[in-house]
Order: structure tokens, then sequence, then C-alpha cells
């Protein structure tokens, strides 16, 4: 699920509807923190969307009334081999760049924090026209920030920085290999 | 904000009204975690409640109809010195224990594998009426579970393996200089 407030109007070029399509990206790092988690690999959760209650009968335990907010942090965390794991996927439907509207300020502050209290943080972004998903590092993204001025990130910084994730059949996106990877480097 | 539903009628006990009343456990934490991230010191959340969505109106952004779900996982995680931190938070009325039927097996399961896998892992539980908080170490909860095959866990145990967290300014539970202790001891 997106929050279709504030995001759709900025960021309407990579709006999907989930609705009668395949596997998300979402639907399939769940299955995947499920297999880690059955598995007693990592124990790696998405947080609930926040949501702003409006009305409540609480008796019934019924929400009446109720908005979704936009997450100051990012969408998934937890704990992989003693280590804090904090990251935010997205897909988009472009075929050239990542637009950066996807991501909004408190989430790029948030990353930045989490890199630099020794956590590792990532972008999972699947461009789902190609068929393509990588994951970018915290750090790589922050770079691609400062230095470049731009609304987007090209394909090109994803094949040139990024790890490309194949589907596979369990876990569906074996992403903590890559996560041993980085881990190896540090 | 508890969850209203399944847990009252197990749990009426230490069940707290949080309508006019000063500052709760939670309110106190969530400050906290506040003054902590502005000073950069650490980095940890209270994940949202989850709810099942019944009824949505997305172009309005409007939730029409939802309930409370019961977390599976505790109610704050996040990074500090780049180790992961996991917490339950809860308040009791009661003066002589604290009711387990306050800690889903789910929550159990989780404290467990955060524990295994090298997380720093406690519950924070206040004694509302005494006005006494203490921080327990995952270990020494499950410990007690294991050993002792009793509904509460009388206060004597939290005086004797617990540490308590008095209020100060700012923050106002400094329950990350107990997690200092803690990891100069491991």
């Amino acid at each position: 699920m997106n929050y279709p407030g504030g995001i759709k109007k900025r960021c309407s070029s990579s709006i999907i509807s989930y609705k009668n399509r395949g596997m998300t990206l979402e639907s399939e790092l769940n299955e995947s923190n499920t297999y880690y988690k059955e598995n007693k690999i990592a124990y790696i959760y998405k947080k609930p969307t926040p949501i702003k209650l409006v009305r409540v009968d609480y008796k019934q335990n019924l929400i009446k009334e109720a908005y979704f907010e936009k997450p100051s942090t990012t969408d998934y965390n937890g704990i992989y081999k003693g280590k804090y794991i904090d990251f935010e996927a997205k897909e988009t439907t472009n075929k050239t760049s990542f637009p950066l509207c996807n991501i909004h300020p408190h989430q790029i502050e948030h990353i930045r924090n989490i890199k630099d209290e020794g956590g590792i943080s990532f972008l999972i972004v699947r461009f789902t026209t190609l068929d393509q998903t990588y994951l970018l590092k915290g750090e790589d993204f922050l770079i691609f920030l400062e230095k470049e001025k731009r609304k987007s990130i090209p394909i090109n910084y994803f094949n040139d920085k990024g790890y490309i994730l194949k589907n596979t059949f369990r876990p569906r996106i074996d992403y903590l290999k890559v996560v041993d990877k980085i881990l190896e480097v540090e």
C-alpha cells in the first residue's frame, strides 16, 4: 500500500495501482522477511502505516474516521547478525530514472541518521516496467543527492552503484545476500 | 494507546484510561526518544499500532472502517551506538506484581528472537500506583518465564533483577543510561 494522499499529487508518474496485479515488491519483501524469520536468519518487519485517528469507538474497537499519514522514517527495519537493518522499498513505472519525490525529506534525514549511527541502511527500488530490482546503499543514495541536484536518479546510477536483486524461489528476494557483501567490505 | 480489543478482556486489572491523566509512560518515552534523536544519541521510534482496514476511500485518503490489531512484535525499536534496540513498555495499576497477560505469546517469541540474534531487548514496566518504573532485560524476563509458571511477575523480581528508571528533566526517562550499563557488562 502506498500513502494515497500527499505523494500521489506530486509523484503521479510512479504511483502504481496494486489492484489485480501480480506480486508487488512489498508482498515479495514481506514473504522474504517471513522466510528469514522462520529460518531464524533475521527479524525484519514492515512498520504499519501511521494513521491519524479522528473518530474511534473504543468499546467496539472500531475506527470510524482516520487518515493515512506520511511516515517520517523508512518502511522496514529489524536485526540481522546483530546489526540494525533499515530500508525503504519503492516501485516506479518509470523506465529511465527513479523520481526522488518518492522519498520525502524526513526519510532522507532518517537514512542519514541511521548511516551515521552505524546501521545498515539502503533503498530497494523496482523498475516495474523493466522488471528490474536494485538495492542501493543509503550512503550511495546520499552521495547522489549531495553531488547531483536532480529530481530523479537515473537507472545508470543503480547499474553503477547498486546491486541487482534477482527473484528467487525462497526467499523471493534474497536481499540479505547483498547485505552480506556490504558487511564483508565494512 | 492500548489495544482495546483483546487485551482488555483478559487483562483488565492493568488497563489504564489515559484520558485526563498526567504524562503516560508512552508520552514520556516518546519525549525521551525525541530528545535522543535531536541530540543525535539514538534513533528509536514507537511503531504505529497495526490496523485492519475494512473500508477506505482512497481518493479522499479517508479510512471509514478499520480495527485495531494486536501487534506481533514489541512497541519500540531502533538503533543506539550501532546496536539494535527493541523493547516493550507497559503500565500496570497493580501494586505487587506485573500481570503477564500484558505481554502476548508472539511478543515473547519476538523478545527471544531478538536476544538470540544479538540485539538489546528489554521491557519497561511502570507500576503507576507506586510511581515506580523498571527496565527488565529480555533475558531476565525469559528466565522468569521458564523457571516460574506464574501469571504475573512479582515486583520483587523487578527490584532484584531490574533497573529502576527515575524521572529526569531531559530526557524524561534516560533509559539509555541503563542500556550503557548492559553494554558494559556484555
